[in-house]
């Protein structure tokens, strides 16, 4: 798994940062990606990545503000052009079908794919045997959700040093045994699971925030996640204009990791008023955290790797 | 004038070009630019040249396909957040409207300006004492205007020398002269406009075309104009696919200027399958023709001067 932004910036495009998206990359996990926004032109920055427009599987719209749809219609009818034919589901609030389907029209947009747009409620919203996707309703100036991605626990490892000295035979057997159950050997003998698989191993839990001020859903989407994905529009020193407009400071952003006992935080929707030299200023201001506090840039990525942030970039 | 050009692309965005937006620079002459179709990263384009979006006066849409249309709604957006408060007219086919109703709708997006959208037919689409803008329908694959713009007849120099030597007293009098008005003055001899002013200067015609295949109508906007923006998605070797799909060649544009005696022809929307280097084969393909064409690239600007086009870059 990877977290790869796209588009950092808030409001409006700048030389530095896009409007808002951010890629969850599941390719060794399920051989797709999913998206959270899509803001104008997230479609040019994928240009710039590996990305495979059809391994789009998912995208998941926080709200409907203009800097996290805009790139929405463009990359649905480039998907198309460059063959994508899988499906794709998208999430999000109340209006973004209508938007969606009187956009396609009036361009005459076909695309050739099954494309399933779902205005969502809060609560569970995806789940399979791999994951679960959840909402809850943030506290921004327009209906906004936040997203946690939950993992299920991975199957755990199957010793086959151990089942070959128990003699168990290969095949349907070792199946059974990997997925947690006893086993009876033809010649009468119970090989118990526990003997010859390791610990279960939990899965990842992925937090990402929309636009918000610090709120208690934000807390509660964040429970223990290893990764945050917060807003942190403004600073400490701006802090006034963050509660005008519905939108954090970095600092809030940290409390309510720090609340929520999650691992990591990674920063984004950066006010364009802040220039790369202030970033520093902005970490100082939580450098009281114990968890590591990241501001994300423009094709940034973070890989997970063994319980483990590592920025690519 | 300028023409800038801002995206030169047909389709989807490339690496080297963008989805169609030409800006006619019109600084000089009225304090504004207008603009021909705004494909998706129009604004992002923008911010790597020296154009305000609040002086961006009018916008002509020539047809309502994703790569035409899809960055107006942040563009819009974008012009008001900057503090534009001018008016601005939209012109294009019908749906536009609607299209940018809904969209600014369930964004939330209230622009702080003056905002017309004018659904338009063929005929004249804007007067004003210095200029006019006629559409015709081209032929493609949906309806898709093309535009001529012609700069009306520019009062004549008035020789301040040449009144002086006469007599005519600074003040009300030269006006009328410069005119074209024959003044009496005071002591009762009578002074001849033509006495005292130059040849008046003709204006310049500018048609600008939508995706097409080579039409008529296309000729008759291009009637002796002085640049012509015309498409060339394909190429002789590619002309199959140009008739596919409603659009033309570089020698289809060619011809159209060369039967609408147009002085200048420039080619854009070109399909990303050419790269940089086919550019010039492109070119041997029309070089019977006796008046100039250029293939134009992102950011190319072409300045009109004393009757001739300089390309700046
Ligand atoms: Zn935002
Ligand atoms: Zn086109």
């Amino acid at each position: 798994m990877q977290l790869l932004f796209l588009g950092t910036g808030a409001g409006m495009p700048s030389k530095q940062r896009n409007t808002t998206s951010t890629v969850l990359k599941l390719l060794e996990e399920r051989g797709s990606f999913w998206m959270f926004d899509c803001g104008e032109a997230t479609q040019h920055q994928i240009l710039h990545t590996t990305l495979k427009p059809r391994k789009l599987e998912k995208l998941f719209i926080t709200h409907l503000h203009g800097d996290h749809i805009y790139g929405l219609p463009g990359l649905l009818g480039s998907r198309s052009f460059l063959g994508g034919l899988e499906p794709l589901t998208i999430y999000g609030p109340t209006g973004l079908k209508n938007w969606i389907e009187v956009t396609l029209s009036v361009s005459k947009t076909h695309v050739k794919y099954p494309l399933t747009i779902i205005e969502i409620e809060e609560g569970v919203v995806f789940e399979d045997e791999e994951f679960i996707v959840e909402a809850k309703l943030l506290e921004h100036v327009v209906p906004c959700f936040g997203y946690t991605v939950k993992q299920k626990a991975l199957a755990p490892e199957l010793y086959i040093e151990k089942t070959d000295a128990l003699g168990v035979p290969r095949g349907p057997l070792l199946k059974q045994l990997k997925e947690g159950h006893d086993v009876l050997l033809p010649d009468g003998k119970v090989v118990k699971s526990e003997e010859v698989t390791g610990a279960p191993k939990e899965g990842f839990k992925v937090t990402i925030l929309g636009d918000t001020k610090y709120c208690d859903n934000s807390i509660w989407l964040s429970e223990n996640a290893d990764i945050v994905v917060h807003e942190g529009t403004f600073d400490i020193e701006t802090a006034e204009l963050a509660r005008l407009y519905g939108h954090s400071t970095i600092v809030d952003a940290a409390e309510v990791c720090e609340k929520a006992n999650a691992k990591h935080l990674i920063v984004n929707h950066i006010s364009a008023r802040f220039m790369p030299s202030d970033l520093n200023k902005m970490l100082c201001q939580v450098e009281k955290y114990s968890f590591p506090i990241y501001i994300a840039e423009d094709f940034t990525e973070y890989s997970w790797i063994n319980g483990t942030l590592i920025p690519l970039k």
